[in-house]
């Protein structure tokens, strides 16, 4: 074994450290950090993404956020760029294959970066950089074998094993928002019927509420949301129904966190996590959702599998996703160096 | 690029060239193998377990296995030995933690037989060595991102991408025969109700036979295995009924075949793979099985999954184990060799 130990550094050394950027393009905002030489985050930004206005005109944001961390990091050199972006990425390519919330369909968006830039820029899906980041330096820290779920808008999960990010044939691992679960018979966008994310997500709980309410099944939220003035509740408001001791949003959160234990044990006994993490939005429901998740997962996977998880909620929260980005980009980048090219 | 064609072999480098031995150790056959440097097999030979006779017992047999295999390789020299046993493996500890079939629990293989041939041995779960064989050399040949199934006495899966065997945490990745599927209501000895492979294996199709003729179904297997002779029907009997145009045996394939495809999409969904090889002894019962297995899986999978998918069976036969094994131990022994150890 060779001594690993960081050494001590010093007033010059500091001056001249690595930076790195990461950044979180979502549907809605772009969030941008500078992150220090161990890729963690020192200041951070945001702007709205203004997705409706276009590719060229979001990637002109992008490019504004990058030179506003650039700017911040000063006199420190910046080594790398990473991006995550929603949707289907190629990232060998640099290339936004679809991302259907932005409307993109193949857009350039690493090469055009490295371009405008002069920095290497890398670029991947959004949801494992965020879970890449919980991972390595949040909720998954010290664990091999990550699983980590993304319950927002939709319901996506990505696998770290070892440090390393599954990506499958075509970087399509990981779509557990679309395998099919028994007595779901929502339609998807996606082609099939009974897909997970139609219960399991931010939008999955406000549809079932909305269901419910339209089919006149009474609740604290009937007056508020009714059929007739054309209000829909949100999953916040479910939540706030819930913790009001609401019968109907206590059953709606049972549902989700039901299903949301039944799709976590077919990605537990294929994938064998030491640990499952769940994050997004909808993760912020805690107990009202993990409760009724963990009883299911538990009831639904081998013992021996069950005896040796951890099942803990993200908390890197929007910063998990430009630690993840940051991450990878030094990764790729120590590659590309190593290997001589880039 | 670098030039990467085999040169020419001399007479003198044949006469030095490395062998591998490979075993595959089921629960009623050891089947072993002397495979050539490019791990082809050169010679094969079989023997019963006789697992009955206790774990000293088959260990001393394992070990005649070997050294007949040796023997065979003459004046040429054996670098490793790689063995596939069934049930929990610890490939890096050595260790068969838990082989039901075997009756098993924590025999050092690897160490023991280390020990007693004083060559290198790398075990592993059988599975994982068969579809390690046919995703390098049988029918994954070419393809980056593996799924193999195999569907025998029970139904089992393996990953290989690019190369590589996914294992997750404790090796316990891929029971694909024990994700929980809807409408399944046999108990399984895992402890688990409607696992997969209740139905989707030998034994569920022989199960399946079995409680419909119970059950009074009428099918020309009734005469020779009726609830009063107590005689009960195998796979095989299913299968030749099936092609005598029995309704009841048709109904079982297709029901079977139906729930391996509804296992399948899970599996694809979430790992992506760009080939699915079906292997193991039901396998070949064919189309019986695959058309409903391809149908149910096509309505169950994201198009983009299915538009890039190669379904096969797997057609080393079992073959498949032995050069997976001793593809592993090569590729073990390389490891240790430039890592200095062993």
């Amino acid at each position: 074994m060779t001594e690993n130990r960081l050494a001590p550094i010093s007033e010059l050394e500091v001056a001249t450290l690595s930076r790195y950027i990461g950044l979180d393009v979502g549907g809605t905002n772009i969030v941008g950090g500078l992150l220090n030489e161990r890729c963690e985050p020192i200041r951070t930004t945001r702007c709205a993404t203004e997705a409706d206005r276009g590719p060229a005109h979001v990637l002109n944001r992008i490019e504004t956020v990058i030179n506003e961390m650039r700017a911040a990091a000063g006199s420190h050199r910046v080594e790398a760029v990473g991006i995550g972006i929603p949707g289907f990425v190629d990232p060998e390519a640099g290339l936004s294959v679809f991302a259907g919330n932005l409307g993109w369909h193949n857009v350039p968006l690493g090469a055009e970066m490295a371009r405008r830039t002069g920095l290497p820029v890398f670029i991947d899906n959004d949801v494992r950089m965020y879970i890449y980041g919980e991972a390595m330096r949040g909720a998954g820290e010290g664990f091999g074998h990550v699983l980590g779920v993304t319950v927002g808008t939709g319901l996506a999960a990505a696998v770290v094993n070892e440090g390393r990010l599954y990506y499958g044939g075509a970087q399509m691992a990981g779509e557990l928002g679309h395998i099919p679960l028994p007595g779901i018979d929502y339609a998807c966008p996606c082609g099939l019927t009974g897909c997970a994310e139609r219960i399991v997500s931010a939008t999955g709980i406000a549809r079932q509420a909305a269901d419910a309410l339209q089919a006149g099944e009474s609740s604290i939220l009937s007056e508020r949301f009714s059929p007739e003035n054309g209000a829909k509740p949100t999953a916040a408001d479910v939540a706030a129904a819930y913790d009001a001791g609401d019968a109907l949003a206590i059953r709606i959160f049972e549902r989700t966190g039901d299903y949301l234990g039944l799709a976590l044990a077919y990605a537990v006994t294929l994938f064998s996590p030491d640990i499952v993490i769940v994050g997004g939005g909808v993760a912020q429901a805690g107990e009202r959702l993990l409760a009724p998740a963990r009883r299911r997962l538990q009831q639904s996977v081998y013992r021996g599998y069950w005896e040796r998880l951890t099942i803990r909620t993200a908390f890197l929260g929007e910063h998990a996703g430009l630690i993840g980005s940051a991450l990878m980009a030094s990764k790729q980048l120590m590659k590309s160096q190593q290997s001589g090219g880039m």
